[in-house]
């Protein structure tokens, strides 16, 4: 079931993006400045500043671990502010820039990260097998995807590919969007448990994984969906590259320490305690857990740089450290 | 919803296994041994020894992965062999016998790990956190449990402990069953998802973890739930301590190398694609995943010794390494 839903309203735009009907760092940040585009076309009072910081403070406040959120709307009160008159046009102008540009950086991690699987299979001379944990593709990102881009250029250049697709408690947005995608595309792939890719690494059955991430610290730390971690332990632990693919919208330039400093959003128990599915009748869903227990919904972990062999950004890959971070990016070295 | 079921042949004890209505390796075994009863009560043939080879051979091909179950068909084989008369009465003793053990073995396991919740206890002087995967509850062990043997234990001696219950993808046995026990024993717990355990490790959230094992080798590898090894490796990254706890029949004497040599069981995809909960009405299973995408079920994991603190055993504690394991085992050492 594909369904395409309009958003009108900041209101709207709000929601869309707690109850992620939105979700996936790029797509949230561009959506959240359409947000703010709608709210000043339907604004008139005479202190649209004013308002535009209300509606960024409201908007930041629907999901706290993606910093491309607080980057796109705080980018948009900053533009805005600055012109005396085409408020309303200079909004839609930057919500409109800001998404030409993920999709041409999502292409272009695409093309930085399909070097990464050619090189695998120029090697291995059979299937790269890749695992992902939760959604980093087209639904994520507009277009192309973070995590899927190099996977999608890869089977576009006739690179044999095949996807261990982790299901992603409790949203399972690897079991419903990531598998959709790639059934979509036509890409091999195989859903699994949260659980099994450590397993799967052991056996020699992975050759790559690369994820997306939500937040990046200059010291490249990766705040990605919530189980992450683990993965990156495991790989770690088997010696098979672990890559995180991220526009550089994605970096909080100003901390080091993502463990510290990177806000864990808790969401809804009822998220883990019931879960939807197919049933005789279409949609419904199901509890999973007895009455008397209690839940704990933790939606994102941050793994540390010493985990992560690098990080597939649109100007290529770097190292998962601020140096070589900042080798790609010298003009934020001033921030 | 708690449902009592006889089972009365071996046929019924086969699927009973299979479809894990029973589970937990020391219920498997001693489950096992009365479906070998079962069989002899109800055969007249005139080679009651071959039969038995061969409803040995039958009951062990249901689950690969525990040793309990082969340990327990292979020894009542031998044993009845043994003897020209009184087969049958011979057969039930043997299967009573093997209850009372592992009864017992799992009521020490729990007297040895609450050494270890108390020392923590006494340390922090605040409540004991407690991770724990899958069930290896009462529910798995005729009594006691042996990952949370020492859990009951201590809540019976009064150390307040809370426990973080994986839910334990894909048949849920954390939110389902140990969540279940842990609530009729009133004992303070808190379901998440899978992916979640790295994220409170790093969190300073977790005091220990205790998980059962499905097969453990003489070095001390422990398989265990699919899953397990994460958890190992997140709770080696931080620093806390990652406990096996099992009776001496999940000890597999004769192998050392777990990731070389466990058969890890590849079971139905549907357990992954879809999940039984309560509807609205009743029990209904749902379909979690698009009908294109293949799925893949690895029912257990091997956690290198490296990774585990130790192993609580009914003689006590030992390292997780052969030299260890063997000093409480002496007689082992002529196997």
């Amino acid at each position: 079931m594909f369904e395409i839903i309009d958003l009108k309203t900041i209101d709207e735009v709000f929601y869309a993006i707690q109850d992620m009907v939105v979700r996936g760092a790029p797509l949230i940040g561009v959506t959240a400045a359409y947000g703010m585009y709608f709210a000043l076309l339907g604004y008139n009072g005479n202190n649209p500043d004013l308002f535009l910081n209300e509606c960024s403070e409201y908007l930041k406040s629907s999901r706290p671990t993606a910093v491309n959120l607080a980057f796109a709307v705080d980018k948009l009160v900053d533009i805005v502010r600055c012109v005396k008159q085409n408020k309303v046009e200079i909004a839609l102008e930057y919500a409109n820039q800001l998404k030409r540009n993920e999709t041409e950086f999502c292409s272009k991690i695409g093309d930085a990260g399909l070097l990464l699987i050619q090189e695998i299979y120029n090697i291995k001379k059979s299937p790269v097998n890749i695992l992902t944990h939760c959604n980093a593709g087209w639904l994520a990102c507009i277009d192309w995807g973070t995590a899927t881009a190099p996977i999608y250029k890869a089977n576009l250049a006739g690179i044999p590919v095949h996807v261990w697709v982790d299901e992603t408690r409790p949203r399972n947005q690897g079991a419903r969007l990531t598998a959709f995608e790639l059934g979509e595309e036509g890409i091999p792939h195989t859903i699994i448990t949260d659980n099994a890719g450590g397993h799967l690494m052991q056996h020699g059955l992975v050759d790559l994984v690369i994820v997306g991430s939500d937040r990046t610290t200059i010291a490249g730390d990766v705040a990605n969906k919530i189980g992450t971690y683990l993965k990156a332990l495991a790989a770690f632990d088997n010696n098979i590259p672990f890559y995180a693919a991220l526009p550089s919208s994605s970096i909080d330039w100003e901390i080091e320490d993502g463990i510290a400093h990177i806000p864990i959003e808790e969401r809804n128990p009822d998220e883990v305690s019931s879960i939807e599915g197919w049933g005789s009748k279409g949609l419904t869903s199901v509890r999973l857990i007895p009455h008397k227990s209690k839940v704990a919904n933790y939606g994102f972990d941050v793994t540390p740089s010493r985990l992560i062999t690098g990080l597939i950004t649109e100007r290529g890959i770097c190292k998962a450290n601020k140096e070589s971070i900042l080798s790609l990016f010298p003009e934020k070295k001033m921030v």
